[in-house]
């Protein structure tokens, strides 16, 4: 594994220059296009990507994010140009839509939004029939669903790529967001002297390709999860402990029972070994470089509130519990949000430790690369499937 | 007839490269333009259009759709930049609306999409107020109403041009779909070899121009309509025949009724000799090119079910039905969306014979030609109105 | 007062071709540009702007009605390329949604609808949090909320510039349209000769330079309100006095109390001179220039709707009722919709001294100029904050 989550920087690099707008060569082109497209990527879980493929998506998730800030959001490239992205999302989920509209617009892209009241995936027709219709008009999908086998029959049946943007199962999208978060908290970006364009774009470029590889600065780091086994724990646990972190769960007995479809995904991966599961907060809090957790009381579990309350007694995150359990000097705090007091207190989430809204952020900038790749490229470096150049 | 259903064709190519992006010479122009413009052209039925009209939009139809697809969505002439097309729904419509979306942001524009919830046409304000407001703001409305009465009061009103997306009597961008897809089945675009974008751009235009005239493909062929009398079959009737075709409707007793009003843009266009009104699916299915049908049970209907599934008995579509009552050998099947199994079963509607798909697809790119020649050109060539030269 | 509401003309038309799509020599630059960002403008009343800075607001939304109509909507500079502008409505509100859309499309952007189906403001996390989260990630908040309040929480917390779409106390964007169409009414602009493309922007420029000062129509002018005391006539009597007018406010016994906020920033600018507060619809119609009324029964309150018709007895705005005051023969009639026939007869609403189509299309091109200057630019000319150099 560690071959292959260090691909060669300069290859990667390489194609850096074709994130702005600078025009490219005009490639050879045969009609019609669409007839010779290879089969269209997917991303519904991080656990199909190689980690050379999720060091791509973060390289490009920063170099994004430069470009636009250090620039102006019009720098970027408009890999999405008169194109439309549809947003199918059975549930609302602010940070998600919020993220992925303004990453579709931030690529020239239209984000189309179809919220439960416009489109009620598999209720007037089959997944099968919404898939392949709306997928010969729109140039990718980005799904929120119920079950995960949802996302799939959407994805088995599109002719263009889907993303999954929230499964029972899986949210790789939020975790690409941490992954991001975490890096920029140990390498932060420096503050340049004040530059002409021209120069400034070069120290941007000189810096990326000093400090490349975001894996380097999570290897060897301990994550812990405190509250309950769901979707974002799901994602997390097959995905960090490839990337070289270890890994610790803490949740109650009763809602403590990982689903066996992702403990195949670990076994899979060979990274049992990197996992501890525990119903005592303490233990995974012990010399923990990263603090995680999520609401307990998600939405349409509101009646189980009371229940959730006195099982999930002493999972409320405070310094004092946290720094009791041993965990390293500088721990920081992650929350994907919304964030209810009962999980974490207001000293911690509003703290000095606290990731939580840049971590925020980051959701909009790890959109941005993964729409680049998959709508706009069909492409993700790193892979088994063959290796698209860059336009 | 004949004569008005062939313009020249060179006519129409000499346009044809204006769909790209190439940039035109800026026009002479005086200010402020708002107030020369001529009134706003609408789309509210084919009936009001020439076959020549038709004939335009068909062949702009399939430029926009071989531009887009052999080069790429942003090779589109962005006849629509910094505009807005409002989208006013009143019911949902899937369909429609991803493939109105999607041919907003095609040719550069925002489409704004107003559902129910948004605005209720006639209950806050007038129809008139509500014309006048929102097209003093937008470049054109595209509107799915109840009542044909309401869209015509937005026309009537509405200082931009305005698209029935659907009323309970017209869905002209169906049929024009319809039409499209026809013309492509008898008329597949060739494989070409692989070319240089500039070659390329060349075959295309040189296939264009051989095989420039739609309405050949259709003359002469039978439509049968297996089903309800409803606003798409309205459409169909005072349309195709004008085409040339010959068409066949097939609906139960109780369910055989033609509008007058509908009836009555037939016999306006003497083409009442080329339409057979039958109780009998087989008499309507004997000799057919083509056999369409639609859901039986539309939204809003479902407490007549029963009723209608008692009615419609014997309705269904299946391969046993259409061949023994003697359709042409190579008949095909078309279906607006979405589909229940009631009227076709799974063995037609996914089978070799099924058109579904492209037709869906289709809706897209007539859809585009439509927004393009309406809300960007304010011009559909054919007919009675004053010629507007491209830009 | 007089000093302040004069700005130099020269160097306010010096930025005047700002507006066009011409392009503009690169900046200096340092990265990351957003840490260097100054904190955001915000426009949550009227009453926090210079007249300057009204009249700089005014002359840009002429500015950019007269390139776009006179031109095209693609002349228009695209400063939010790229961005895309979050619009959080806890209320419907059709005439501020279309306008505020088709604004951000004209300027280049993506306009985000929020719904109170999608974000529901302090209900699943506080407002702090929403503000910071979605203000991480798009580039400008627009909002109609309930209480005044909530807008300034939004402000406190967001990192980028918000505008208030209307709040219980305070609709800025309102009367910004009704003082742009009441200097159209008065300085109508002349209908040009034919000219090249070139010669018409000179002539379009030299007679903006010519009629550069807004403010100078209104100078002295009678503003008549007959109705409800509101967020609208609250937003007129903070701004139309400060800017030369005279502004006198009928309403019934039971409907006249003035907010404290709203008075207390009325005494603040030293014009209670210039205020008149009656129960008497002809005291304040005597010797009016333009008569303003708004709907009594808004969206929500009609269980009142029987007490009200009868406290407002007398206040329908007729021919009859306003000439029999006394008011200038010229007399002009505003309302900023939607309307009700119970303020105001169909004689005097669609007759020729009605302003309110014209004032409805306003909405949009001061909204471009608002978008613009606050979420474009981040500098309204004219007041305390250092001003940004146009780019």
């Amino acid at each position: 594994m560690p071959a292959m989550i260090r691909p060669s920087a300069s290859s990667v690099l390489g194609g850096l220059r074709s994130y702005a707008t600078a025009p490219s060569n005009r490639p050879r082109v045969a009609l019609p296009r669409a007839r010779q497209r290879p089969s269209p990527p997917h991303l519904l879980t991080l656990a199909d990507l190689t980690p050379a493929q999720i060091f791509f998506l973060l390289t490009s998730s920063l170099t994004f994010k430069s470009l636009a800030k250090s620039f102006s959001p019009g720098s970027v490239r408009s890999s999405l140009s008169a194109r439309t992205i549809a947003m199918i999302f059975s549930k609302r989920s602010t940070r998600t839509r919020v993220a992925s509209e303004t990453a579709t617009k931030l690529l020239g892209g239209h984000p189309m939004f179809l919220g439960s009241q416009d489109i009620q995936l598999g209720v007037n027709e089959t997944l099968e029939d919404t898939a392949k219709v709306v997928g010969s008009m729109v140039d990718g999908i980005m799904a929120r669903v119920g079950e995960h086998s949802e996302i799939e029959a959407l994805a088995k049946h599109s002719p263009v790529p889907v993303i999954n943007a929230l499964s029972k199962l899986y949210h790789p999208t939020q975790i690409l967001a941490d992954l991001m978060t975490l890096h920029e908290t140990y390498n932060p970006v420096p503050e340049p002297p004040e530059l002409w364009r021209g120069e400034a774009q070069s120290a941007l470029y000189k810096h990326l390709k000093q400090s490349v590889d975001p894996l380097a600065s999570l290897r060897g780091k301990k994550m812990a999860w405190v509250g309950d086994i769901n979707n974002i724990i799901n994602e997390i646990m097959v995905t960090v402990p490839r990337l070289g972190m270890t890994l610790a769960i803490a949740a109650p007995k009763g809602y403590d029972t990982v689903d066996p479809a992702v403990w195949a995904r670990v076994t899979e991966a060979g990274t049992e070994g990197s996992i501890i599961l525990t119903n005592d907060p303490a233990e995974a809090l012990k010399d923990a470089d990263v603090v995680v957790t999520d609401t307990w009381i998600s939405m349409g579990q509101e009646q189980e509130k009371a229940d959730r309350l006195k099982a999930f007694e002493g999972y409320q995150i405070t310094n004092q519990m946290v720094e009791s359990a041993g965990a390293k000097p500088d721990w920081k705090f992650m929350h994907c949000l919304p964030r209810k007091p009962e999980e974490v207190d207001d000293e911690v989430f509003y703290g000095p430790r606290s990731l939580v809204f840049p971590e925020a952020e980051n959701r909009k900038w790890t959109t941005v690369a993964c729409f680049d790749a998959y709508f706009g490229r069909w492409s993700i470096p790193g892979g088994e499937r063959k290796e698209v150049a860059f336009e």
